[in-house]
């Protein structure tokens, strides 16, 4: 696989890919060029068809990303815009053109994991602060381990959380009040109560346990028909955003030509047969 | 009530409905003609005065439905048309037009629990697997006995499942975590799971204890106003679909016509007096 | 603070108000000039300058509220127009126009509280019911004591409930059968039940140790940037009614004037020297 | 092609069917088995692989449809009930029901032209009142000779229009001034004047020649490839009630199975030799 | 009728009401004090009884309105918030939220005319800049006078129209390339181009005459069933925002209680008797 | 300004960029490189702030476009897929994949008209088919030389037009059934049609004197506030997608930011003074 700057892409079984954000020194926080990159991996793992299924994690023992580096982000992009040195306007409306455009690029980044074709499984450990839940709230599934400490930080340096963790949160856990406790409190929550509200399904002891339980689900999602995995989890996002009728209607369209694959027959064989299916790349 | 060939349909209490899947030799597996059928009936309830809450359940001991009968299946239909034994059409275009008929048919069938103007209470017990989810996440109310064997089973099949479930399940469930780890796995989950993410709103012991359960649930609500009932029914699923905003709107207009019943001094007088309201059918 | 008739008003903390209603001696139950202070409460602090949190609760021991004033509401309003005694009209669709008008009036006067800039926190304890829960709905937290009773009672009247448990319920807890069971048997449920399906999200011993972690929470809320808080408020309730993409949009365009604010470099700034941030009022 | 009661179905071209409305004597009017039969009529042909377009028109001189049969209607459905002779029920709510239930039948009826797979050119002609507009806005393309009267007449008899025309004519045509202006007023508008502002896009002298010009224009239509045509309304259908993107997304997935078609490369084909391409039955 | 300081408000037939907007000495030109009592008006005439159809005109020869006062509006209000004169505060984000509370008010207060249950008629003649198009695009109905001025004016003040013509026009006149001309360049145009894009329904050669046109107009218009009339126009703006399955449904639900009046009786009585009906007041 | 290979683009006005495609010899028709070169103008001109107005024209006197260079289609992208030659599979569902992402990048490309900051005037003339109805109802304003032959010209090649017209063009035009006479029939139509119906904005003799019309228009436009511009154009995008209540909160919270210009301030100076404002870069 390809050599990233910010990130370790490896294949630890066929079919499964596994980036992990590798800034371990500074608890793998983010800066711009570091969000670039992690949009050209998830566009690549998208069309990859050697990739079925996807872990996310955040190398080192500490984090998984405590989000934003703030010290890298006061010396470019919005913050330093709105911190005012050397900023190239000051009229407001100009400066917030500059700061809509920055949010956009940035949002986009991070919703590359949403996009991806290929199911993804976030694995958090340690510090998952800020933007930790940005990306989190991107997966599709969600694991951590005991020590998780997370939080939906921005409040506390004054700002709406805004590249996706307000947008998507409602969305993932169905307990409002306790979305907008974290959200407006900015307090940490553990993995337990993680757990119980339903932002993450899974929490195991340690980290080296979390991604083992994430490679046996990737390993098994992979073994299935891409093409049913794939439509799966299309089907299960359309869903989420639109109303019954519609994605019913949308369903119906987008098997007309999924089901007419060869993997139906595959899959059905080998149930019958009791062996394992292969399935043609996608 | 009227007799049917695959469904048993009775009336235990007054005003409640009890329809029974009823292919147990075959773990209450469906094919073409039985959610036809299936339709009819749930149409008929719907309309029918005397019915004024309805209990689904799977008859025998092992099931509530094993879903598709896959060599029913083969045999007609969409994944007849896939298999490709005397297609109609070779051309790729054209059996996409006759399997998205299909699909949308058989959507419709089993939709029809969720357009039933009564509340539906879905018992389940023993397999209930692919379509036992696309229609129970039709009903209204789910319980379970403890055995309950659940799972999306689509993928295992190769295909996105396309009668309902992963156009429901995100809205029946606020944890959307565990939504994609059981549609993009297909593992079995049990009854305390379902309990615990919330699928199932209650798990008894035994079937029959589960049924006895239902009954009092469904004694219960037929002894309200129908016209409230239904009505808070009708309003609950407009709102899952649609905003706030337009929900609000929507129930005023509602309650302008529902509210002028003599149900309300019914219901109110019967309160003062603690005596049992009786109401008009509808 | 100003002076109402039917609620307490007070400020226990700096930038932290407190809204009591205060019928106590009729369980807090509601008539119509109560839901018209009560808009004109929110509607004020929504806008005040002093206030950052809202905590809302009952006065007294046994009661938030046991909802409408069904006798007071016998003599005036939409139950009157359906009662019968001196109608405007006998006209079915006239007495729709009203009914309607009084609906959506009402409706209004109780979506003050989440239209309310400000986060509001419900403290809910004994008696919670009807009224009950189309006002907490609509708050941002939920908290209440161990001896709470909540019931969506409104079909023990005759009528599905039209001031918003039915429109926001499905949207504040993740688990529809539940919401269903509930709504559609008007049972009572107690505290337990609401933390566990995330009706509340936390659950104290008495009211008074309520009252104090509501008071808590609301300190911290208050002390975080009014400007961040606010703008996350607005966006995780933007987020419920729309589409990820269009709620990404919105945010984009909110935070373009939002995190030009000075708050940003405050609570940084802060956040390095470990000292307490203040900041302006909004 | 089969015969019918109340409408008489031929087939002047290949592939075209001609659909007349066929009770003269009353002007065309409809009572319920009426639009049971039409709707009947349009599922069939739907679905008829002989059908590329449809033609429907008014039989006799004197008018496309005036409507609702209201001798006919007092005598059973929604009027009656209305107007009170042998009510099933006094209660205002449960009339309600039945109306709604009378209303969204009729609606789907008329809706089948919507719903039609086929493209349908309307011809009007003589008096097109009422009913005349619920259905027109529901067809593809409407053309008119010189004499046409429309109106929507229902205010005229003390109800806002309830079968489709207030819904789908802002959605027709572009001008919320004229459309309010003529379903207020009720009055009576020509033909130049529904050319004018875009209600049809064809004014010919005579009823004759207009339906010459139509089956000229269901003649090209039925030339083309099926598969392109029916993709073609089925996405122009859905533009009108889908945002830009939600359009372009379902757009492609429509495409994804369409343009595996074999139409394709003999249309081309066909384009290049400047022959007539023929193609596989739809 | 009541009096107001800056409109005429009369009735010069019965059911009619007539509101002048009352400056002409400053060419009918708002400035808060005016759009606040604008909107007590159409909230007043929206719930009075007596009225039954309202024409919206300026008085005097020059001017329906050239829209805001920008010498007023300097003195208060947005304009003021950001031409920076005794700024309440200097934070850009707490000027945000200052100007958007002053937009969502001036906003509300223009929307009475779409929000009013009874249909609006707007007359315009001379100037019709600015606000012009504001209000005018909430009416039902637009007629003008030959000498009609109109422009999208805000760009040429260097902002983008925030009161609803940039919202509403779109949707109130189908030809996009024409209304991002317009509203692009801020130039004027007159009678015959408004009436030929749809913008105006009506184009008489005076203001006397389009006065007359819009009298008769209003008194058809309230000489139907105000029950009918009514719910046209809620019908109709319910549909312009919503899908059509949407709106069908929403239709059903608002003629089930609408259709149970006795103005159906009265109207098809009427009809036959070729007498005119008389309804109940609404 | 750069150098393309396939356009040319230059600066005929100071902050007026003007796009030709380049290939006359071939009629301007499009292959796959070329729409990934015109993304990537629209995109750089969308933030260059020297651009303020944008005209779109065809090089030579024949054609704006014919649209797809079908030769060179045919030997890669989507259409290669189907015609079969050296496909990456036979799998009917991985080619549907295929042709899905393949449609999205074109669907990007295009959009990218849309999407640009800056106005967008589309010159038509000679041969505007296919995809030139596509890249048009993308743009701001269209206007068109008397010699305009226009056609949605995709069912001729056996497909559902799947870049955008289908989408955008019942959302530009107001005439449904205009609409879909021409995306069914495929039929050319000429400029007077495209003007009556309003397709076009405006007709005028040659194309020299169109691309004048549109330098003139530009150049007022450019004229202008950019804040103020660019804000009208993606408020009035908003509209076409939002319902009316949405879309002005929207503009409430945009202009919140926008507002705070100095352009108006600017602005409305030199409306005073009569002087010509500048305004600051964008």
């Amino acid at each position: 696989m390809s050599t990233y700057q910010y990130f370790l892409v490896d294949r630890p079984l066929p079919y499964v890919a596994h980036i992990q954000i590798n800034r371990p020194s500074k608890l793998n926080s983010f800066f711009e060029a570091m969000w670039l990159e992690f949009k050209t991996i998830f566009d690549t793992l998208s069309r990859d068809s050697e990739t079925r299924a996807i872990i996310l994690s955040g190398a080192g023992d500490r984090a998984f990303t405590t989000g934003l580096d703030v010290q890298a982000a006061s010396q470019s992009g919005a913050l330093q815009q709105q911190a005012g040195t050397t900023p190239k306007t000051v009229d407001v409306a100009r400066k917030a053109v500059e700061i809509k455009r920055h949010v956009e690029e940035f949002q986009n980044c991070i919703s590359s994991v949403e996009k991806c074709e290929k199911p993804v499984i976030c694995v958090m450990h340690g510090y998952s602060l800020g933007l930790a839940m940005d990306i989190s709230t991107c997966a599709d599934i969600r694991i951590c381990s005991a020590d998780t400490k997370f939080a939906v930080k921005e409040v506390d340096i004054g700002l709406a959380a805004d590249i996706g963790t307000l947008t998507r949160l409602p969305k993932v856990v169905g307990n409002f009040s306790w979305v907008k406790d974290v959200s407006l409190s900015a307090r940490i929550f553990g993995a337990e109560e993680a757990y119980r509200v339903g932002y993450v399904s899974q929490v195991v002891e340690t980290k080296e346990k979390a991604i083992q339980a994430a490679l046996k689900m990737a390993e098994l999602i992979a073994s299935k028909s891409p093409v049913a995995v794939q439509g799966t989890k299309e089907l299960l996002n359309h869903a989420r955003d639109h109303t019954v009728a519609d994605s019913l209607r949308y369903t119906g369209v987008w098997n007309s030509a999924a089901i007419q694959t060869s993997d139906v027959q595959r899959a059905m064989l080998s149930g019958l047969k009791k062996t394992k299916p292969r399935f043609e790349k996608l």
